[in-house]
């Protein structure tokens, strides 16, 4: 199969027009030519965290629904991403990872978060169900699980991180008190990477930097939510001057509600309010995941920094695939998996391809 | 007279050994040439905002001890220097005024920080003497004050810039509670430049920038307190990252204390408590200007950020001269004025010259 008259976007080799040969599962050959191009490819979309869509939820999902979601996402060109748990009993988490021991199409693996994380960070974490870490409870980190958000101040945390390491689960700080000192440690010690940032973390003081400064300061990679209300869109465009376009990772953090009506929507255990498309838990108002749909997280993100495609295919695919050490994605180059979305200029799915096949075409 | 044997510093040539040739009050000639440099020469420093040093202060100063103190300045390297003001009744600030009629030696004008300001920032200002701008005040919107620190959302705000700019007097932000919007409006107004940067600013919120946020995202230079007390080194780094040395000021804020032992001072009629250098108001534990020294804030801001030594001589003169309209001042260039420090390898000051004038040498 051939893609022909394309703006091709790789994030290394950068933007140029072109045709895009795949044979089977892999791009087996790449030509540049000059043209007008129809439409704009991209790696396909990668969402590192996201805990459901359309009334699905990884903490209540069967098999089948995981496979519908998977679906659902190729929608919004995302054809990585991983299913993603809240603070749970130890018997639910589990649960998640026996229906995902056969990881369906795009679901590359687990994302943990929590529940070892700072309880008086909880966000919209269940502070019935968080916990220091002790390797009693090592039974959650294994296979399919990839990420974990975790505190580098919670008890316990050394080990998980020696843990995680051992296991190659990536080790994300998040929902956590710790203060610029206790960053720089888990920085030094390898858990270069922060959850929702900065949601969840303590706010830069200019004489102390907390998580918030911290994230800005140290050469951590950052997810960020581009959905305009978990981020005014100049704290977006702030953060992207000051870590450049190779240290963030968009992510939706969305939950079962993207997708659907406003209404109310459980995470969790906990009831979330959907109004205007802003989750905040019944509770106490906190912001409680969000109802983007990658799709829309890659438009409001180029239209926040005004960034080129290269680098938003950077922040969209190729940051997040290559921190999870995933080999032939998050490129467009020969011998890659033919993982591609195909936009128009505005940025709209129009197409998605999952090694090779088309899995999504809008009209 | 001929500086032999130099590395000569300057914020536009940049760094190379020489010589310098003075005649007069000003530089004649320069020649580059291969040499091992005995010392550092750069543009004299500029304090534009400093309350007092060794028992001398701006609010009680009599004419001969704003003399006294341009020579202690010469001490620290300083070769030009805003003497500047708190909030006080309209007839103190009139006095210092008229004691700086005539400037002596390094005194390029007067700082007036304050009377309009927003209480709800007061810091160590005396709240009894905070009001909004109206414009029968405009009798201390004159000569010698050069610039006029005020929050953009007092009532009066825009008449103030209005009047301030016909009068040659720069607009600086601070003491203030202004949000993003606010911020953007004065910035576009004019108000392009932040006092003491973050202090007595609203913090930054990722979802509201605040002041903290503003000066960081827009175009704003800003003031840094280099005293390792106010800002924690890491975060005067971040800030020289997000912002780069054209848009940093460096400042002392000094009080009277400056320079002395320990113990109690007044500042605008509040006591203030030195102690181990850090000045705290004795009501409220406030931080209250500081005892920095500004060969100190040069060597701080050098350890903290490891700049070089031509982007040192713009943060520490260049850019305050350049932005108060000072001619023939803030280089190393034929023709500017010989106001010079030469500085031993480690940034201690040997020498100031004065329009041409040995002013100071340390053995």
């Amino acid at each position: 199969m051939k893609l022909e008259n394309i703006l091709i976007v790789d994030p290394v080799d950068g933007e140029y027009t072109g045709s895009i040969n795949i044979e089977d599962e892999e791009i087996v050959d790449i030509r540049r030519l000059e043209c007008t191009p129809k439409a704009i490819v991209m790696p396909g979309f990668v969402d590192p965290h996201t805990h459901g869509q359309r009334g699905i939820d990884t903490m209540s999902a069967k098999p089948r629904d995981f496979e519908v979601w998977a679906e659902l996402n190729f929608q919004q060109g995302v054809t990585s991403f991983l299913p993603t748990t809240v603070s749970s009993s130890f018997e639910a988490l589990r649960k998640v990872l026996f229906n995902l021991q056969e990881l369906p199409l795009s679901i590359v693996g687990v994302h943990l978060e929590g529940p070892f994380i700072n309880p008086e960070k909880k966000g919209a974490q269940n502070p019935d169900f968080i916990y220091p870490f002790d390797e009693r409870l090592e039974s959650v980190l294994k296979n399919p699980v990839k990420l974990i958000t975790a505190a580098p101040e919670i008890d316990g945390f050394k080990k998980l991180l020696e843990l995680s390491e051992s296991r190659k689960i990536k080790v994300s700080i998040g929902h956590s008190s710790a203060t610029y000192k206790a960053m720089k440690t888990a920085f030094e010690s390898g858990a270069d990477r922060i959850t929702h940032f900065p949601n969840a973390l303590v706010p830069i003081h200019h004489r102390e930097l907390g998580g918030m400064g911290s994230g800005l300061y140290l050469d951590f990679k950052l997810e960020l939510i581009a959905d305009g209300v978990h981020l005014a869109p100049e704290f977006v465009d702030l953060v992207y001057r000051i870590k450049g376009p190779d240290k963030i990772m968009l992510v939706t953090d969305s939950i079962s509600a993207a997708g659907l009506e406003d209404g109310i929507y459980d995470l969790g255990g906990l009831d979330v309010e959907v109004r205007d498309g802003k989750c905040r838990l019944a509770r106490d108002g906190s912001i409680a995941g969000s109802s983007l749909l990658f799709n829309n997280a890659v438009k409001n993100f180029k239209k926040f920094t005004g960034c080129n495609l290269m680098e938003l295919s950077k922040v969209s695919s190729y940051n997040s695939i290559r921190e999870l050490g995933i080999e032939k994605l998050g490129r467009i180059a020969r011998g890659y998996f033919a993982n591609l979305v195909v936009l128009d200029e505005s940025l709209t799915v129009l197409k998605t391809f999952f090694k090779g096949i088309e899995v999504y075409k809008r009209f």
